[in-house]
């Protein structure tokens, strides 16, 4: 049987990890890297788990750009952060025939039809990451705690079975918990609901821990939470009543936390603030449902980033 | 006739500034004042104004406590922040003699019962300074424009009918407008539509300009300012129809502005958080009137302050 062809475009603290996950599994795993790709051409990656130990990865291809890809790929796996300077179509396109399955691993809320959109006769696959990983160098990945993935076919034109299985295996296989789930889009709001409050609260308090914001304004927390809670009821994906309170039971549990968007912010980086804030105030307008804490609080975000330009 | 004797407590940007102005109609003005009492005493103060170019200002006494005062003041004029570390009322307790009529030149609603009730038998003055002024060092204020001064007498026990005319009198001698005014309560949340909107949103952009802030997010500054005005309207204060328009419209014709509470956060002094946010959510609570934009400000604010000081 032959290895199963795999090209991840975006090689941060996500797409480097599942990677070499893959690759550990016998994968032939190629990148679209950007800004290491002259580390990784010459050293490719390094893996530093908490839980597996370390483990380096030699990328099968190493490209700039996905039309530099060789042959068909069984999976084009997209990790890039989602923010308006990236087009995600465009990144992955040159790699995607006819058989790609084409799978995303990102954050926010109502980001799949894009992708359905430009790609209407290709399996697509959402997939939802919960992890602490961050890239401390070029080509260097430190995997701090959890990993699960967590896959759902959510456009399926040629009925395929497995593809989303398949990928879950591997990933399984090389000892990280996966799984894949029929209500993907419901454990998209799922996440949102942490996303939506500890993202932006830990930007707009200068970098306080999700610790210090839930100490002292665990209401705040959970006001958030209950407006994407209407919000995604709203759309149609109600979510368990118990949701809010296992959120913050959990991030009590969390060691201190300093955020995606707060590490992004701390380093001049893009936010994703309309994929995790924008995507769910517009919601929010579509289903004509009130959401005035999220409303300031995308507001106030792009204050911010706009006080980053100038 | 005797000059008039005043005591301001205070003298940063505001008490300095007022202080000059009064000395210079005549009145006998004595200072209480801590952190440039030194340089006070060595040089008094130097007013730099735009509009009625500079003087120098010697107070009659220079005191680091109200205790120190000789004599019997008509007025005593507390300018200082209100800020929790501040006690209004021992700042000027030792100073206030049956005769003293208490005037008060702070920001913020809802700031007056705690005066009124330390000093029931005497006549209490609520001051509103429409001003941009800085101490830019030790014993030098700027005064870049703008200056009018209102003021109400809000307790009156022995009926005295010109306490505050007096006052405004003396400030329009000297060149700066005061006039009195029978509504300084809806004076004071009229303002407040003002700095409850600007005074967070440009601590929380990271010192964006009223210009910036409202090139880019007019619509929840109005959001805003509406919230305000529904609290004003519930405690029986309602304001202009047009007050929000009005705002907007003279913002956009001032200069791009950095307000007091950015000035302090840069500086790492407190900031009036709670005279402005705390006082008019919790009036909103009473009222039992929902403003989820102002509990989102005030709870961001809390967490920036406590980003300060962690």
């Amino acid at each position: 049987m032959q290895a199963t062809k795999i090209l991840i475009v975006g090689t941060g603290a996500i797409g480097g990890f599942y990677g070499a996950l893959l690759a550990k599994s016998g994968a032939e795993v190629s990148v679209v890297c950007r800004s290491d790709f002259n580390h990784v051409k010459q050293q490719g990656y390094l893996i530093q788990s908490n839980t597996l130990g370390d483990w380096s990865f030699m990328p099968s291809q190493i490209l700039q750009n996905a039309n530099e890809y060789q042959g068909q790929a069984d999976y084009v796996i997209l990790c890039t952060k989602i923010i308006p300077d990236i087009n995600r179509v465009q990144l992955i396109k040159a790699a995607v025939s006819e058989k790609t399955c084409i799978v995303f691993i990102q954050n926010g809320v109502e980001v799949e039809q894009e992708i359905i959109d430009a790609f209407p006769d290709n399996e697509v696959i959402s997939g939802l990451a919960f992890i602490c990983s961050s890239k401390i160098k070029p080509g260097i990945i430190q995997h701090q705690a959890y990993g699960k993935l967590t896959l759902g076919s959510i456009h399926n034109p040629g009925n395929k079975a497995d593809s989303a299985q398949h990928l879950s295996h591997l990933i399984n296989q090389a000892g990280i918990k996966s799984n894949t789930s029929g209500s993907i889009f419901k454990m998209r709001w799922l996440k949102c609901l942490w996303n939506a409050a500890f993202n932006p609260l830990s930007v707009l308090s200068d970098g306080l821990s999700t610790q210090d914001i839930l100490c002292t304004q665990e209401q705040l927390v959970r006001t958030i939470m209950q407006e994407v809670c209407t919000i995604a009821a709203a759309c149609g994906y109600p979510l368990a009543n118990d949701s809010i309170d296992i959120n913050i039971k959990n991030t009590q549990a969390m060691p201190p936390y300093k955020t995606s968007m707060l590490l992004d912010f701390e380093n001049h980086r893009d936010m994703e603030i309309e994929a995790i804030l924008g995507n769910t105030v517009r919601a929010a307008q579509r289903e004509k449902t009130a959401c005035p804490t999220l409303d300031t609080l995308y507001a106030l975000m792009k204050l911010k980033e706009l006080s980053l330009s100038t």
